[in-house]
């Protein structure tokens, strides 16, 4: 009380003005409303150039430091940067002034920090959150990039960081607006996402330069980009690049760290500055407003890590307003001040224009003529493989954790999961733009939150198997180089394989193990049909493999949706009886080997191959009756050396892809010619050739007795280097398909974008950099037709690569890249990554589909699903200890968790403990329209048949990330220069989903549409 | 009121805790009683090791950036410092937390940023100083050099930066301690000054090597310095040299912009640190307390520039701090706290120890083997030169405006100058080793405040004269160079000469003119004699050099004590009358010249050159009729170039003097050896030699007629580099005195210090630069003596040099630098001055005395008084517009402010408007104890005296800078180890003077005192 009782006297000495600043120091005033959202915005004054001021940060989640580098400022030799100290400062500046905005973008970051604080910091930020003075934005857990992440992962993404700041803030910390000002590059599926998180506009910082050069001679640098030709116009997000990247204009960084001028505004002191800082300015703001169409602009005033100390930044802004705007009696019409993204497109929208639309994307993103930043799609592709899996599996791992209903404890290792995807979408995550040891740190995040994660799994099989006592399944995490210790080294080893798609699915699981005799059972003790087949030398002479594994056994398992099966493997005695398929082995040279060319081949597909070379020549449909010519071949492009410097001497790193062309054939590549030394492997389930190329390039085409598609396993690497060369390899499909210029590729693997070589849709290329100009990211297919045969060539991918299609009939992939020089744009390393101390060794998967056009989307779509969503396997090595009634709970009872099978085109994208008793369930349509006949049609799903165990009380439709209502959202409507109804669906644009006319617990869903649903549940029946 | 009853609810709502921080940004809390000074010490734990934080930034008042540059934080890509952000964001950070502490120095920063700071900060910084938390420290304009500086500038610092803090904040305000952390070196003198300042203490940061290495060792870290041997122990001052220079422990600076961890203590983050940071800092208290002799040890947390963003210090600082003393509870006896050098001292004091004692300086310094900062002694000659007038000048000014009782507008010039001045006293101003920017900026800032100081000179004379309408006199500025355009071009000048002294003076005067005939008249119409003498050809070559004037006059004026004659110099018509005397010139090889020797001379000394080369061979006393063999020569060390890099490749640059001997002589220099070329010039007042050594040095010999010292003026430069080879240049005085291994340098220009060669008293010398290390500062004079003869050399400077002796019977100064590479040091510039683009010219003055050693003090302690307050030259072109009446008020009427002279041994320091109605008045005794048998004697003053025309209403006796009553005074009083009674002054150590035994307006002054008295006056008579 005598405190206060101070204060009175202090307000009575020192009038209102003196006492304002205490009070705005006091946290949760009871007297302020709460006014943030449009309604808190600074109004601009009618007739004057209003410039609203955009105080940011831009702090990237990991870069050339470590998350938790950046997050506390340490390793400031690297780079000062501490992210502690911008929120710190950031708060207190806020507290000085009313007037001052900020804007919050990565909420991994913020949450750091947050769960740092006290109460009455707490308070205090609830206050300048309720009041719009510090505003979150985009508010995902990291910025993601855009070429090269997944939905799924796009979407988690966005979950859990809205997520945090919903349950933290509601209403008012809740974003409105996308904020991707730095990634290299802008998809369309992003922006159709966003339209689906409900947000009212998206902000970019990068896009080409020729682009951006038009639109500022157009006034087209705000747009509204229609997000999807299947979800029509509610996935149009009103869309607009930022002026100057998310720099501040030229000479007026005024952070900390920046080199420009301070506003030296004492004419006692030297350099008095203010007169010519405010000629400048008004410049600066005069050229801009030639740039855009209305009386309002823009300006960032921020950068990299800016903030540290906010306080600098605020004081020279100060300055600046105040400076600038006192212009205006003496006639000036520009009128400063501070404010927000949100507000900034309040106001456009409030200027009631009309906007040009775009509906193709911003891939690939030139900076300038010889810097196309095409090479990030491939770069570091073991990291990218290694993100691919991990989040895959948080879909899988979210799903038991749902439906085995576990607690806390296991939701916590869902998070570690959760959190380590999230970073991992970062655009200098999965991007490999970042250092090795920040790569190596994302990688052990990764790893050790799908650790968490299996405990989680094996928790919730135990859980759903009502076993009396855990039975400590394990997991092999180095299957794909043909290790695992339980198969290897167990004499009987249970297998559990969960299946986390909404239909049935057959598959092939492949193990290893040492030679012997073995027997597979399923369940019930039915005997499984097998085959055991040498592992390929490459294999087995893998840098630092440890394993005892000689051979590989796979049998193929039927699983059911959402759910699994159990299978047994027991080593036998020598000859003991089991299914085992002969395998046999043709080496070239050897005996047994015409000289004509050789085949390999199932049911529908045969591939004819040269008997001197190994190398494919024919591949044929056997259902449709079809056969191209076709080679497969590796060749490498030299990356440009550049000149330690920009334009025009870039040279070819993490970012950049710059092939030097000097010496190589038309094409600029390289061949890699293989040594014709193959081996052929023929038994039941499957057949393949082994191409051993060269020493660090080998090669296993194989086909499964019941596969539609061709199985493409390469590997590549260590990279030599020896040669001072750096090295970018792709894997080249080359047929005589009459494909045109055209390609396709998918947009964040989900919707297609038809690609043309040497060509932009939104403005006319000079084509400065012919080769890596034509690639884009791939992050899941590439694809080419022939629309006279009526033929598709498609290739899926594991993980995120640079595509293209630089001849007719051709497919390009790039898998690996190792480079010797950095590019140049502040990495300040060179993409050379060490892998085991030689160089990385990277192994990876292409899946050719060759069928008619028609039937191809169904067949890439479904397909993709399987390859993205496979199953997981647990494995308990069975001992004289393992209780054998709680196995056989396991192995006896196939479990699904679904009553029926989903219609074909509908997926559960995820279903997820949410808050409270209540759970989230994703559903999409995963087809385009007009795809297919049938699978392009609308569908209707029950969630009844999803929950089949669960009693569901209630069900409301939600925003894309699952934290807002839809009846809660209420997008702006925007006019479009060009108005006309381009969609089938949504003709509502003020919502993003109509709001559901759907009754009960049945939904239909259109082409693309991913609908959220939160759902409470009652106790389990 | 409605704002603070929100306040009591949240009080309510959270408690004590949670509104402490609210209460803590009250200003002016009335609640809260002024505690500063020691009582608002934190207390430490007995029985524990008491670990004392010191929270500082070093702020340079200029170095790699300009003083405004650093204030604003302008020019970032030289440097990120801007004091602006500092002061912001620690006084957020003090109130952030009560028990934080905060040490600010530099009083020309804290000014700028009081002087924009609004009530409101007025009152949080009040308050903050009240309590202790915020707390100035040595408070002085800016941190002194103590090798180059002039003592009565050092007084000027301390004077106009403490009365700043004295205005501002009263006695919480007053600094009790010296913080000389960053100078190179530290002087006997300035120690002293400290005691005269009524100090209790004083921190070092920078002492030799070696050293500190011993001080380590034997825990004499900490000392009483006895300052003057002549005051005794009133002079006494705790000394103690910090730890690690200023800086923090190796890896704990936590500053935004340092390389180590932050304290990462949050154990869900990677990288946490605290185990292995506590056990690290706890290694270095434990250490460091070997080397301390109490349980208090003092560490300093901060750097250059530092806590521009607070926060991230004090937040580490913070948990360090808390994780530290954790550690208790296990037992750990270190006990760490914030806190302040002054609580520190404090907390020694309370140790009741005994400390050993220090009676030499700290000259030179040398950081290592090889880095012997002995070059900035001389670096940027012109530099020194101009300080050194401004500095005079300034004293005049302050003298003229005093007794003429000028006006506010006046005074604000005068602070013009003071602030000047002050600033050139920071060590990277006057050193020169600041960058070549900064050194214009310096120059530019004192010619600007001398312009003032001139206005205000003008202002006096005509109030002084009682003029009824001011007369416009004006300046030569360029008389070092003979240039004065009013002179050149005037039929008639009247001319003022202001007389700073506090007796008569003669003084020769020299005009530049151009041909012709002349008369000069002095007061009264007397005729006066003169002589014109054509100018030396190296004054008429100087580069760039534009003037009409080709011959100079010269005249012999009188002028009384603090005041002024009027002398009128008018141009005749050819054959006019005057009273010129006839100059002789002979140049060599002309007619005339005989082969011998040839001599100047007059009736004190004589000159013996050698015909053939010109150079001085004898030198006789005519009055004690002794001879020495003497010769002047010029010679260059060639500066080592090193590696770029530190010990043991360091280079010779702006602070580093380290000759690279290789090649040269067994003394390292090579000689700069004449071609023979000289004239002689002989006329009734002047002889003097004039040697064209080289196309770059040149030297006249100088004989006044009535002088008893020998002018010699050199000029050398632009000194050729175009050989690639730094070259640093010195005049070398060789004579056949045995002087043994003694020579003599002055502290700050006052009591003389005795030199060793190769030696050092405080510790064993390892001679590893064996020419640097035996260079001293010689800020006014370096002699020698030989007993056994009983004569003594005295070379007086005009500016500080490097001195030494480095052979019997020679004196050595090193005169111009010019280096090609940086000494690595920070500068990052190679001290190599363009002048004007050639090369800088340098033209300066040494003036040898010769006589016996009996004499030699009364001589050169007078001579260097006639050199340093030399007099103001004010000059009026007459013209048919002067009103007559006028200038005869000043021509006619010569003016003395005393009313008698004082004694030879006293000088008026300072006389100089103060606070209010009040005058300064600071008188010294300048000659040591024991110098001379009559003038070492104490002197007796009456105040009326010398304040002839005032009423002394008023005398309070002040400490040296004048703004504390020494009745308010009560310094420490400290045990020595060895307690000798080594004085005989002043034996109540508890005063730094004895409370005035004297009455009314006599006081008596005792040798090497100064007295400083506060003077209430009342309207003049």
């Amino acid at each position: 009380m005598e405190l206060c009782l101070g204060m009175i006297v202090l307000c009575f000495v020192f009038g209102y003005g003196d006492c304002r600043s205490h009070r705005d120091r006091s946290p949760d005033d009871p007297y302020s409303s709460t006014v943030c959202g449009y309604e808190s915005c600074p109004k601009g004054t009618p007739g004057q150039i209003n410039v609203h001021l955009i105080s940011h940060t831009h702090d990237d989640v990991g870069w050339l430091k470590t998350i938790d580098q950046y997050y506390y400022g340490a390793k400031s030799d690297i780079q000062i940067a501490g992210v502690q100290y911008i929120l710190d400062s950031v708060v207190d500046a806020l507290l000085d002034d009313p007037s001052r905005r900020f804007i919050y973008v990565e909420t991994a970051f913020f949450w750091k920090w947050w769960l740092q604080q006290d109460d009455l910091m707490h308070h205090t930020v609830h206050r300048l959150v309720k009041e719009g003075r510090l505003e979150f934005i985009s508010g995902a857990w990291s910025m993601n990039d855009e070429a090269v992440c997944h939905y799924s992962s796009i979407i988690e993404n966005f979950a859990w960081g809205l997520r945090k700041l919903n349950d933290t803030f509601g209403a008012c910390g809740r974003p409105k607006i996308g904020w991707q000002i730095d990634p290299f590059g802008h998809s369309r599926e992003q922006a159709a996402l966003f339209a689906m998180l409900g947000f009212d506009g998206l902000f970019l910082g990068r896009i080409d330069y020729q682009d951006i050069e038009k639109r500022r001679k157009t006034k087209t640098m705000e747009m509204i980009w229609e997000g999807s030709d299947s979800l029509g116009k509610m996935s149009d997000i009103f869309t607009g690049i930022l002026p100057n990247v998310y720099w501040p204009p030229s000479t007026f960084c005024f952070d900390l760290l920046c080199n420009d001028p301070p506003i030296m505004d004492d004419p006692r002191l030297e350099d008095y500055n203010v007169v010519e800082r405010v000629a400048t300015f008004m410049e600066v703001v005069n050229n801009q407003s030639l740039q855009y169409k209305t009386d309002n602009l823009i300006i960032t005033m921020g950068n990299d890590f800016n903030y540290q100390n906010a306080h600098v930044w605020f004081k020279n802004l100060d300055k600046l307003i105040k400076y600038v705007n006192a212009k205006q009696t003496n006639g000036s019409k520009i009128n400063l001040f501070y404010s927000t993204p949100s507000c900034y497109l309040n106001a456009l929208h409030q200027a009631n224009a009309s906007w040009p639309t775009k509906d193709d994307d911003f891939f690939p993103y030139a900076s300038g003529e010889h810097t196309v930043w095409s090479g990030y799609y491939t770069s570091r592709p073991a990291l990218k493989r290694m993100e691919r899996e991990a989040s895959a599996f948080l879909l899988t791992c979210k799903q038991i954790d749902a439906l085995a209903q576990l607690g806390p404890a296991d939701q916590h290792d869902v998070s570690a999961l959760r959190d380590a995807v999230s970073v991992a979408q970062h655009h200098d995550a999965v991007t490999g733009t970042e250092r090795q040891h920040v790569a190596d740190d994302y990688a052990l995040r990764l790893d050790r939150g799908v650790k968490e994660c299996q405990e989680t799994v094996v928790d919730g099989i135990n859980r759903i198997s009502n076993v009396t006592k855990p039975l400590q399944f394990e997991f092999c995490d180095l299957l794909n180089i043909s290790i695992c210790s339980i198969t290897e080294n167990s004499k009987e080893v249970a297998l559990v394989l969960w299946n986390p798609l909404s239909r049935t699915l057959n598959h092939y699981v492949q193990l290893p193990v040492v030679d012997g005799d073995y027997d597979i059972t399923g369940p019930g003790g039915t005997k499984i049909p097998f085959q055991i087949t040498p592992l390929p030398k490459h294999t087995l002479l893998l840098p630092g493999r440890l394993s005892n594994a000689t051979h590989e056994i796979l049998f193929r398992a039927k699983l059911p949706p959402l759910g699994y099966t159990a299978y047994n493997l027991k080593k036998l005695a020598k000859g003991g009886v089991s299914l085992a398929g002969h395998t046999s082995i043709l080496r070239k040279r050897a005996s047994g080997f015409a000289d004509d060319d050789f085949v390999i081949k199932n049911e529908f597909l045969a591939l004819t191959f040269d008997q001197s070379s190994g190398s494919l020549k024919y591949l044929t449909n056997l259902e449709t009756n079809t056969t191209i010519s076709i080679s497969q071949t590796f060749a490498y492009y030299v990356g440009s050396v550049g000149n330690n410097t920009k334009e025009p001497l870039r040279a070819s790193g993490a970012y950049i892809f710059r092939p030097n062309c000097t010496g190589a054939g038309p094409d600029c590549s390289r061949p890699l010619e293989g040594n014709g030394t193959y081996e052929i492997v023929k038994g039941p389930l499957v057949q393949e050739v082994r191409q051993y190329i060269c020493a660090w390039v080998s090669q296993v085409i194989r086909l499964h007795a019941t596969s539609k598609k061709v199985h493409f396993e390469w590997q590549v690497g260590p990279i030599p280097v020896g040669d001072g060369i750096g090295k970018e390899i792709v894997s080249r499909f080359s047929t005589n398909l009459k494909s045109g210029t055209e390609f396709f590729t998918d947009s964040n693997g989900r919707q297609n974008i038809k690609r043309r070589r040497n060509f932009r849709p939104s403005f006319n290329l000079n084509l400065t950099e012919p080769i890596s100009s034509n690639f884009y990211p791939v992050v899941d297919r590439i694809f080419i037709q022939d629309e006279t045969a009526g033929s598709q060539l498609t290739i899926l991918t594991d993980r995120a690569q640079a595509g293209s299609s630089l001849l007719e009939g051709q497919i390009e992939l790039m898998v690996h890249r190792r480079l010797l020089v950095d590019d140049w744009l502040g990495v300040s390393e060179p993409l050379n990554e060490p892998g085991l101390g030689e160089g990385l060794v990277v192994r990876g998967s292409h899946h050719l589909i060759f069928t008619n056009i028609a039937k191809s989307p169904r067949r890439h779509r479904l397909a993709s699903h399987d390859l993205y969503w496979h199953p997981a396997l647990l494995l308990l090595p069975v001992s004289s200890t393992t209780s054998q009634a709680d196995l056989n709970r396991i192995t006896q009872s196939a479990y699904s968790g679904l009553s029926v099978d989903l219609p074909v085109n509908i997926h559960i994208l995820s279903i997820e403990q949410w808050k409270g008793s209540s759970l989230i369930v994703r559903l999409e349509h995963f087809f385009e329209k007009d795809e297919d006949p049938v699978l392009s049609q609308p569908a209707v799903v029950n969630l009844k048949d999803i929950l089949r165990d669960f009693v569901i009380t209630s069900v409301r439709e939600m925003t894309l990330d699952g934290n807002v209502a839809l009846t809660d959202v209420h997008r702006l409507q925007w006019s479009k220069v060009d108005q006309e109804d381009y969609g089938t669906l949504g003709t509502d644009a003020s919502k993003i989903h109509r709001i559901p006319h759907d009754i009960g617990t049945t939904f239909t869903l259109n082409p693309m549409e991913i609908r959220t649903f939160q759902i409470e549940i009652g106790p389990s029946l």
